[in-house]
């Protein structure tokens, strides 16, 4: 069997380096789109912070088309992502929220094109929402209304006519506190057996990017709670 | 009785020049934040694009400070907005998603601020979002993400935490088409008794800012539509 391929968007973060790594375990070949390299990627695309949201999306698609030649991807693992908090009388509210939708909003948009045009039928599509954005986030209005737009995305990609190649699956993961070394040093006080690990996102990813009959419905929300350190997706 | 105030954003907008109006025939003090002024109103906040989005909101908030001396605001009007078609595999959804989240999300983002430091207790903050973004847009899907966002942050606000000051309304119009000089000039051949026309918005945000009592409950998503030349707000 070739070699199968996945990129994923924000490869350098917490949750991204621990995709990189469970891919590049299996033998698969991995692409990182971050602002800085990772160094257990096959193929790195670094970000220009600089450049407007369309030269960079210009710029990381011509880029992955270069690494692919003439292959297509298994899956695009979108996990750019942040948190701030503050509601709408926050003095760093706009600041804050601009912020989120960067990092959120844009990263997806971009990642949402890349699988358009780069997925193979039938690949995995896959996206960070939040648990919390389900519902109102009065105490983190940036945040929530960044992941809403994500949410939203997704239930439009998974619509025959949203721009994926034909029977993929374009999934939102919506977890509640993942653990990451940023969320400990935050929260040190929380329980961390709540907290979803890494690597059980890094499992259930490659578990659907490996077999499709795994996944839930495409356009799924699905629920990433912990509890007593066992994860369950819903 | 002192006189009433309003805020417009996108006050030289096609919905914000009527809302301009309406509130000046009453004789309303109306404050106009758009790229361009609006002659009817008795202060324009004009922006300058090339700024980034903390700095436009600093700037407008003092801007609405100095005009406001010592009062407040009685409504902010959030008009502003846009629209773009196109699903993941467009070659401009990047671009176009960027541009809508920027009309749609940015200004109600600002506007939601001005609303937290600048409205009166028992004001309102009105937002505009699209009923077509409370399902999946796949053909329109940067459209229909930014709207879910401003859904998102309007049922936030509504919250006691969410930063606006007490007993103040968040609302979102949800429209389909309003009847607008370009949209009757991208869709000649549309069926016109459908669309809502900006009167009727004018007339209703005009009770709602004047007579809190007519007001839907805040953080209501108030569908607007129009029938036979009829419009409901429901």
């Amino acid at each position: 069997m070739a070699s199968r391929s996945v990129l994923v968007y924000g490869g350098k973060g917490a949750l991204g380096s621990a995709l990189v790594s469970h891919f590049k375990e299996h033998s698969w070949k991995v692409l990182s789109v971050d602002l800085f390299a990772n160094e257990n990627a096959d193929v790195n695309i670094v970000l220009s912070p600089s450049d407007d949201l369309d030269t960079q999306s210009t710029k990381v698609n011509a880029e992955v088309g270069v690494a692919l030649a003439d292959t297509k991807l298994d899956a695009v693992l979108c996990v750019a992502g942040g948190w701030a908090g503050g509601n709408a009388s926050n003095k760093d509210f706009v600041k804050n929220t601009d912020l989120m939708v960067k990092q959120s909003i844009n990263s997806s948009v971009v990642a949402a094109h890349i699988a358009a045009v780069h997925l193979k039928e039938g690949g995995l599509a896959l996206f960070t929402g939040a648990l919390a954005a389900t519902g109102p986030t009065p105490f983190m209005l940036g945040y929530g209304l960044a992941k809403a737009a994500v949410h939203h995305l997704v239930t439009g990609l998974a619509s025959p006519t949203g721009g994926l190649p034909k029977d993929s699956t374009a999934l939102a993961i919506l977890p509640v506190t993942l653990d990451t070394p940023m969320n400990r040093k935050f929260m040190a006080d929380a329980d961390f057996t709540t907290w979803t690990p890494l690597s059980a996102v890094a499992e259930k990813s490659f578990e659907w990017a490996t077999n499709p009959a795994s996944r839930p419905a495409t356009g799924s929300l699905v629920k990433v709670t912990t509890a007593g350190g066992v994860t369950t997706f819903a």
